[in-house]
Parts: structure tokens; C-alpha cells; sequence
């Protein structure tokens, strides 16, 4: 019975694929409902489910909440991954300088198809809510709104980051969380507080060049740890490190790394922390898009598992409610005051009212359902994206799978450099971000982040432009 | 001839210091006009001139613009300034952190009268002119509103900014000028530019804590040079230090420095700059109170003097129109590249809708006549704040005659510790900053820093009890 039954729902899914691959149901186009399709086969509901499970494994199909399963684009032949990074053993100096200023030119470029910065969609944010809560507060006319807010700044917001936490598996109070500049002030502050110049940060490799500029600036060097296309940070690689230098602290993006998408699975967060712990070793955790997860529910925070204090959890709302604003905050565990008075010695105060504006947005309820609209748009928009590369880069081309966030890490073939496209492709009119610039000792030449926040008819054109290129400069 | 005008002015002079000190003409009433006391008297109106330029010397009369001469408050019976201040001649660490948390605490306390943190007056800040702008940009619903945008930042904002400083003497472009959060994070940028964890950096003493900060969170060792309580930094003193130490910034409040309220006079901020010049030893230069003078026309910047881009002049808007939108900007000479890239990885941007509502403020005209008002309100309240010093503390305590700004720089009678001072009168519920933290080697024990931004009848007992507390400290 049980044999039979296993039968008949590969049978289902089988003929389902061949329906799908044939275009029956086209890529977009939503299967039938499970009752209907119980009904037309005469099998019964649980055989259904079963066999759209076995297509959502197949990744050929995609639940929608409240809405059924979808026909997902290509997804049958994805391009295959990456390989886990193997970055050289060395701690090395970090000098990024120019071509990241290059990068940042490009960005504010409106003539330029932008693939590079990782900037969120401009639709996508709340901006009419926020205008309202913006001039609601205008016209209060409270003198509190132009006053200095010292750190650890607004108490409404610090108690409403500490609630969203729970959802990560935090409990922590308003008092544990500073309010900083954006996450890049966060972990500037982070890295203030437990190094020294000259000492050795273990990061993921690749790495977001922001992070990486950060560590130049304090004077560190970094020490790249091989990284899992999807699992992010190689806990052996990073313990087998940790014997042979004398780490002052390590830095991960845990949730959806930039330019991986990587996310370190809850257990193996659970088993760095742990390692980190016994060293005593201070972990800077940047969680930056961990609300833009494309699964069922929020992957934790490493923060969650930390009983010493030894985790600085760092995040902002750049990526999901407003860039402009620059809005993050740092919950610092045993370094709360250090990091605290290093915030009002660096820039005294963030701005007010930027903290009452995110602080009215969280607090007006809806902020559950815009992340969910957005989360179902990047998933879609990472999507067509990579069944965009798959189309037009030259075979050799390898391609990461994010699990979230919005940026995909394109592996071209070797003989071709991802300096050299990025010049050709500016002079096409198209801006990404060349692999150079995601490690320190440069690790990634054949690498290129593309940012998949917004996608448009353009974006194909260029992405099919790129492809192009990538075909003549794997010639040449 | 010549003898015996002068001997008339003279006599007239006299006559009316008589007539003032009896209160004929109180404090604050007009005295008569210069036609009616020529015709009064007799004699030839630039007799009168003279005489009344003479009360001017003697602190007694002060001219309003377009409005006459009228009595200043007791200024006849002034208290003596503080002397030259004599740090000691060592480069010293810098540790303040205890202290300085503790008055940022205190700062945020409503139950405590403020006379310690040097926050503006918000009753003289344009909020309901801000507010409305503020209102308008959201109107627009315009995306630019809630984008990055990336270092330098806002280019009107910056041609804004350049124009104004025509005033200051300063021919600069809008491409010179990077906008900043705050003035503090200006000198952070400038001081991460320019030095290395361990130089030495001189500034004037007393020097106000924050830097003194800043220079710590850097690693720096500071020296502290002498520093006249009206005429600034001493150049004498610093030509013969940087004969002694490989000093690698010196570090001004140009005008109106904080405590001391000391503006270096024009001729000597070019001396200093060309020292500085001959020495290729780059100036920070604090301009954060330069708009809030008391006289007729605005101090240069040492800036202004700056042929070979040494000079690295910072400011901000937080003093005169909203300490809460945290827009301040430097200028940074040779070094803007460097102080710019370090912006972009420190805290990646400055928020957006300050910027713009910075700008539109700017823009819309009626920023110098709000200007006048403010200058000529402050310059009221240190007025009246000396004399209530003057009136309920004991002799021995000296006081300084600031030109601009609205701190004042207390010396008590020398067995007064300040911070004992301090803690007794937080227990009486008021706040006031102690000495110590104006130097790095703590050469103030006996100075307290009152902020005269506003002054009412709570004030005014404020400072009778503060008074109360000194004698019985001076006893003890």
C-alpha cells in the first residue's frame, strides 16, 4: 500500500514536469489547486501534496501563501554554484580605495543600467507612508523633533528594534541597542571597540568591499575564511584559522551574505557562536537583509545563541524601508557602553527625525505586510534574473542560489576578467560590481555581483549585452 | 588745539560714567543720541564720538545698529578675565570618558536647570520655517527624498555652503565642501586624514571635550598650548612647541572657542596659517560658532589664508539652525579626497531629507536676519549671565569677556574644586560642565564652563545657588 502509493505520486509529479517543460504550464502561470488536481487524477489529496512537494524540491514549482503553486522560471536548469571559496591562508593589508570610489561614481549615474551598487528598489520602499509619518510629525510642531537625541538614541525605537528581534530568537532589551548612521556606521563602531591597528579580523570570503574598506580604515587585516556558496562561513576552515593566528574577531554576514546570498544554516550559527565563546573571541554579526528571506520563516541571528555577550549584532532599515534615512543600530552585548560612547565621540547623535520617522513606520503596523510584498518581489526578481544569466553567459558560467536578499555572485569563466568587463560594460552603459573589490587580496578576478533589485526590460537587454561580452573577452 | 578736544571728550566721558553709575541711565536704557548730546553740551559731534567710543572702551555703552548707544549691565564693575592659560608641556593621553557620560546623562534630564551641555537655545531655532520645508519636500513625493546619496552629498546644499563662506573670506567651490553628520565627524574625518594612533596633535587649551575625545577614540596624544582667554591660541607658544615635538595637526576653534569664547584675531590667523604653512603641518580649524559673533562683521576663518590646502576648515549648522538634522561639512584642502573616501566607509552617507531641508532653509532667504536676532540674543545672555555671576560669587572668581557664541568660562577661587562643585549642584538640581574636562591632562580643576543659550528667572536662581554652594566650598 505505502509502495503503491509512493508510486503514484512520483507518476503525478513526473507527468506534471513533462506538462511543465512542454510549456503546458508555462513558467509564471499557477498549477491546479491541489483539490482540483486530486479530483482530475483521482488520487487522493495527501498523493497531491506529496507530488507538489517533490516539484518544489525539483524547484520546478513555488507555493504562494494563500494562493496556490506557481510555475517557477527555468529553475529545472540552473546554472550549477560556485565552488566554497578558497581564499589564500594569509592575513592580508585591505587597499580598495579606488576602484570602490569608481563604483560609487558609477551608482549616481542615471544614464547607467545599474547592476552594481547593491541598492534596494526605489518602488519597493514604503516612501508615501513615510512622507505621511514625516509630515505628521512636522506638524506636531514638538521642539523634540529638532533637538539633539543622544545615544543610544530614540527609546520608541530602540523598544520596537528589541521586539522585531524575537522573530531572530533574541530577547533583548530597548537599553542593549544603539541607534547608529546605517550599518556601515554599526559596524565601523564595532570594529572601534574590540581592535587595535594591526590586528587580524577573520570575515567570510567573498566579502561586502564596505566591511572591507571599514577594516582598512582601522588598519586591520583581514584574514579571508573559506565560505559556502549557501552555508556561508566554513566553520572547520574558520577553527583550523583561529589555531594558527591570533584572531581578535571574526565577521560574517550570517543572513544572506553580500554577494553571496549565503546563509549560515541555525544550527552551524549555533556551533560559531559556541567555538567563539571558548576563545573568547568577539563575533561582528551583520544581519543587514535578514528580513528579506525568500522561505517560510526569518532564519535566527547568531546573536541568538549568545549567552557571553560576545556577539555585536549590527542591522539597519536601508535595505527594507529607506536608504535615505540611515537608520541601524548595534546590539553590542559586554561592549554596549564602549560602543556607545564611541558613537557620540565620532558623530555625536544620528539624526532625529530620520529615528522618529522609522520609529512611526514600525510603530503604524504594516511593516510585516510590506516586507512580505518585497520578499515575494526580490525572490521573483533574483529569479529572472539568474534564468536571465543562464540565457545569455557562455557555458562555464557558475551562479550562487540566495536564499534572500538581492544580489546574485556570478562566477565567469577564468580566462575572463571581471575588470575588464566592467570597463567594457561602462562603456555599454551598464555598472556592476567587479569581484575585485569582495576581497581584500583580491581573490575573486572572474567574479561579478550583480544587484537584482530592480529588473525591467533594460535590465534583459543589458544582462544580454553582458553575456555578450563575456562571450568576446572569453575569446580573446 | 587737538589737547584741548581731546581734554573735552575726556571730561565728557567722565560726566556721563558718573551719570551712569548713579543709574541716571540705568542699565539697558538709551542714552541720549550723539546730535541731542552734542546739542546738550555744546560741543562738536565728533567730540561726542570720541567720548562715546571711550564708554565703549570702558565696557559701559554698547551700540546697537540703527537703534543708538545704550547702557550695558554693570559692565563698569566687570570681574577680571582669566589669565593666559599654562598647560603643562608634555603631550599627554587623553581620558575623559567617565566623566564626559556622566554629563551627557545629566544633558537629557528635564528636572535639572542646564547650565553644562552647550546646546543652542531651541526657542532661537526656525522650526516652524523648518517644519514647512520639511512638509514641502514630502509633498513632492519626489524619490530623491528617500535615496542615498553618497559623499560628498547634496550639491545645492554645497553651493550653499561655499557662497555663505564669502563672508568668512573664503573663495571655495561647492566641489571643496563635503557634507558631514555634524561638526564632530568632521574633525573625526580630518584627524583619521591626517594622523596616525600615537602623533601628536596641539590644540589650544582649554579645548572643548568633545575633540579631546575624538583625538582619545585616535589613539592621539595631544598638546595642550597656552591660549589667551580673548585672542585665542597662543602663537608663540605653539612656534616654540612645534620646535620641541614632531607635531603632525594643530587643532583651533578659530572663533569663539569653546569654553573660552576667544576669537584669534584676522592678523593672527594669517600668522598662523603661514607658520603652519612653512611647517606643512595641516590646521583643523572649528569655525562650529563663527556665524554667532557679537560685533559688527564676521571673524575670517584662518581658511581664508590657506594657499597651499592645509587647512581643514569644519563646521556645521547645528549652533544656529537645528542641532537635530546633524548637518555639518568640512572643507578639507589637499586632503578632501582622503576625507571623503573615509566618509563613504565610516558612515557611507549623510541622510537625505536633512540635507535638503538644510538646503531649502538656506535657500529661502531670511537665514541672516534670523542670524541677527539670534547673535544679538546671546550676546544678551552672556551679558546677563556675567552679572549674575558676578553678583552672587565670591571675589577671586574671574570670568571671560566672550566676542561670539554663548558659553562662559568660569575660574573659581582656587581651593573650589569643580567637580565637587559639580556634584553639589546636581544634587541641587542644576548641570554645569567642570574643568576637567577641558583638558587632556586636566589642567582646570578650579574652571567651570556655564552655557548661557537661555537665560530665565529659573536661571538667574540657578546661578545665585550655584554661588551659595562655591562660598561654602571656598570655606571649606
Amino acid at each position: 500500500m505505502a509502495e503503491h502509493q509512493t508510486h503514484r505520486y512520483v507518476v503525478l509529479a513526473d507527468e506534471l514536469t513533462q506538462l511543465i517543460r512542454k510549456g503546458t504550464y508555462p513558467v509564471g502561470s499557477r498549477v491546479p489547486s491541489v483539490r482540483q488536481m486530486s479530483r482530475q487524477h483521482g488520487v487522493s489529496i495527501s498523493t497531491v501534496l506529496e507530488a507538489y512537494t517533490l516539484l518544489e524540491d525539483r524547484g520546478l514549482i513555488a507555493a504562494r501563501p494563500q494562493s496556490g503553486y506557481y510555475v517557477r522560471p527555468q529553475t529545472g536548469e540552473q546554472l550549477p554554484e560556485p565552488d566554497v571559496s578558497s581564499p589564500g591562508r594569509d592575513p592580508s593589508q585591505v587597499s580598495l580605495h579606488e576602484l570602490v570610489m569608481m563604483l560609487l561614481r558609477d551608482s549616481t549615474n542615471p544614464d547607467l543600467v545599474q547592476l552594481g551598487a547593491a541598492l534596494p528598489n526605489p518602488e519597493f520602499l514604503p516612501v508615501r507612508r513615510l512622507n505621511r509619518i514625516i509630515t505628521g510629525l512636522t506638524r506636531q510642531a514638538n521642539m523634540d523633533t529638532h533637538q539633539y537625541l543622544l545615544p543610544p538614541g530614540l527609546e520608541t525605537l530602540r523598544t520596537l528594534v528589541a521586539r522585531r528581534l524575537v522573530n531572530a530568537g533574541c530577547s533583548l532589551s530597548p537599553n542593549d541597542i544603539l541607534i547608529t548612521s546605517g550599518g556601515i556606521e554599526g559596524i565601523d563602531l564595532c570594529l572601534h571597540a574590540v581592535c587595535r591597528p594591526g590586528d587580524i579580523v577573520a570575515t567570510e570570503s567573498p566579502m561586502y568591499f564596505g566591511t572591507l574598506q571599514a577594516l582598512e580604515v582601522h588598519g586591520l587585516r583581514v584574514l579571508e575564511i573559506p565560505t559556502h556558496p549557501r552555508e556561508g562561513i566554513d566553520l572547520e576552515a574558520l577553527a583550523f584559522a583561529l589555531e594558527q593566528y591570533p584572531v581578535k574577531a571574526v565577521l560574517v554576514i550570517s543572513n544572506f551574505n553580500n554577494p553571496l546570498g549565503s546563509c549560515i544554516p541555525d544550527e552551524r550559527k549555533k556551533e560559531l557562536v559556541g567555538m567563539l565563546a571558548r576563545k573568547q573571541i568577539p563575533l561582528i554579526e551583520n544581519d543587514v537583509s535578514g528580513e528579506l528571506y525568500f522561505g517560510d520563516k526569518r532564519p535566527l541571528v547568531c546573536k541568538a545563541f549568545d549567552k557571553k555577550g560576545l556577539v555585536m549584532l549590527v542591522s539597519s532599515f536601508s535595505k527594507d524601508i529607506d536608504p535615505g534615512l540611515r537608520i541601524g543600530w548595534v546590539a553590542a552585548g559586554r561592549f554596549r557602553s564602549e560602543v556607545e560612547w564611541l558613537k557620540f565621540t565620532i558623530s555625536a547623535a544620528s539624526p532625529t527625525l530620520p529615528q522618529m520617522a522609522v520609529a512611526g513606520f514600525l510603530e503604524g503596523g504594516g511593516y510585516e505586510h510590506h516586507l512580505r510584498r518585497i520578499r515575494r518581489e526580490y525572490a521573483r526578481n533574483i529569479e529572472v534574473l539568474s534564468n536571465a544569466v543562464m540565457r545569455y553567459f557562455p557555458s562555464g558560467t557558475r551562479l550562487t542560489r540566495p536564499s534572500g536578499g538581492f544580489v546574485l555572485w556570478v562566477q565567469l569563466p577564468e580566462t575572463v576578467d571581471s575588470l575588464e568587463l566592467y570597463k567594457l560594460a561602462l562603456k555599454g552603459g551598464i555598472t556592476l560590481a567587479p569581484g575585485y573589490v569582495f576581497s581584500a587580496a583580491q581573490h575573486f578576478p572572474n567574479f561579478i555581483r550583480l544587484n537584482a533589485a530592480e529588473y525591467s526590460y533594460s535590465t534583459e537587454r543589458a544582462v544580454e549585452r553582458l553575456g555578450e561580452m563575456v562571450f568576446e573577452l572569453n575569446k580573446s
